[in-house]
């Protein structure tokens, strides 16, 4: 299927342009962890990141950004409360937000909480396969993966060796990416944050989705050309993402 | 003014060079997203820096400190306490402290709580355009900086493609610095840090104000020549701090 | 004493080998200043980190996790609660635990929890001079850290220039690392991660210690040859740390 790679590919390029034009304000609830390398990949980007949680403040920062993010590591009674408000915020003026459920197999608290946090109507959720599971009950296939779409009315986005992305009715296969995306912290974090950040330039969520990770993976892979282990890595994709370019991109995008 | 600018710029290797000395503490309530990178700054310029939160705590480590930070990013309720304590503990220690009023365009309360705190007595406010005008209700020219201070007895910091530094009596107008400054995250916050660091070992406010921030622009500019994006950027102001000597300091400043 | 040297810097090489295979699961209750270096530097290493501090999340961590960190940075109610926890489900559950007292002595309430926890039987105890002196009340020397491993059945880990690991019996001294590590933040807490780490592979609580610090330090001196301040030092210590092989630690490793 040379068309649709062709079209999703320039589409992306398309897509990293308006983002770097429109410089989107996104807010992320995420984990202490991720936090300055989230900012730092939004930034990198051309997004404008905020981070606060408290909640005297978070409804007005959420109003006045284009993207959220709502990532559970590092998952506590302020970020709940934060949660709480920003998705009301989110849902009252039209903001799309990203749901990351980091580490719900790890925790079956969170892996409840997370489910209630679908029912609120997040545009896409990330996550890899142990997640998946734990929050859909079901294996990581592709089937599996566009019924939950369906049921929840939101873009999934596994990320792992192969990422998938799926919509209600059809999925995608992104092969971007480079092995020392898993010896860095807050990479799939940043993935997500990355995903609002597009949400909030393109109406398309399947499309959106799928350009973040693109992008992600397509700077992965510059940047695991240049470095020689994860502290370099992290620098250097950052550096990458500053830097891609659309030709880089068609190039390199290998989505099926 | 070639004279002025000279003196400063000597005044800036001075400070340096007595912070590198001494090694001053210097106490950060600061936002998670800027803990490690204000640290990194502080530690490389030279100075030792602590972050502790706990209200138990905070008070011992403010009277043993000989500078303190009050950054408002990612404020809660944590925070507040903590803030409270500190500049109790500041007052009656006589230790220096810097109000950073993080991103108070976006959040009202905050903006008001900012306010609660210049009437405290901050020893320096660094802050950028938009949030001098929801502090000071003015547009951010040099004769409201001016104005501000006065009302205030602040030093004003204005930091943006020129940074102005403001006393109740006079301006200087400082042009180092760099375009990827604005593409890292907590740039500024670190900044705001260097300043109390730059206060715990020069008793003239104005005097440490400019040469904190022309210390970090000429690191800026080093580190731009040397970086091909924001990655590597972050890493070699880090690194051009810790380097940074009297002849740069001296040869590169624009202070007028 | 060419033997128990030889011994130990193939016993080091050998733990980091079955750190790597093995890949333990290491919760950290840490600063928030630390939270990102120490995942990265646990990744690096070869191990898999976790964070959370949630109340109603972390048993489920720790009962699944190889080793615990509890870290005394930014120590806050939260952070409380989760230690207690954490150090519980510890118990129960067998997996070893490391202290890390920061800055007890700048705060005696933390000094005084800190000897609550050391009550707890942790399994190693890492700090500087000036925080064993506030912990044990003694001069830190070889014998009294023996005295103090012997009361508290931990495995007692003084760092700086040298570094002296005692159990109740005997200890060893490692001169491995680098004068670079004093100007980055979080060194400290990554080392105390990574024998937290170490203590998942390695029964013998003395070994594992040492292999611990002694693999930070040769990172840190591959790390320092190649760097050339502390941004670039803090970038290499994690490419070195997941390069290091049995020859470089064999040939470099300074134990006595």
């Amino acid at each position: 299927m040379h068309a649709p790679h062709s079209d999703l590919a320039h589409a992306t390029a398309d897509i990293l342009a308006r983002l770097r034009a429109r410089r989107p304000r996104v807010h992320c609830i995420t984990n202490n962890v991720a936090q300055n390398f989230t900012a730092n990949v939004l930034l990198a980007a051309g997004a404008v990141p905020s981070m606060t949680l408290a909640p005297e403040g978070i409804g007005a920062f959420v109003a006045s950004a284009n993207g959220l993010l709502v990532n559970l590591g590092t998952f506590d009674a302020e970020r709940r409360e934060a949660a709480a408000t920003a998705i009301e915020v989110a849902a009252e003026e039209g903001v799309p937000w990203v749901l990351d459920p980091v580490f719900i197999d790890r925790s079956p608290p969170r892996a409840a909480y997370a489910r209630t946090l679908v029912a609120r109507r997040p545009r896409a959720i990330r996550l890899n396969r142990a997640e998946f599971t734990a929050l859909a009950g079901a294996e990581p296939d592709a089937d599996e993966l566009i019924r939950y779409a369906l049921d929840t009315l939101a873009i999934v986005a596994l990320t792992g060796e192969i990422d998938l992305v799926a919509d209600g009715a059809r999925h995608v296969a992104l092969e971007n990416g480079h092995p020392m995306m898993t010896r860095v912290t807050a990479m799939g974090c940043a993935a997500s944050a990355l995903i609002a950040a597009c949400l909030a330039v393109e109406s398309d969520p399947l499309a959106a989705t799928a350009a973040a990770l693109t992008v992600f993976g397509v700077a992965g892979e510059v940047a695991g050309a240049r470095a020689s282990g994860p502290g370099g890595f992290a620098v250097a994709i950052l550096d990458a993402l500053y830097d891609l370019d659309a030709d880089t991109i068609i190039e390199r995008a290998k989505v099926t």
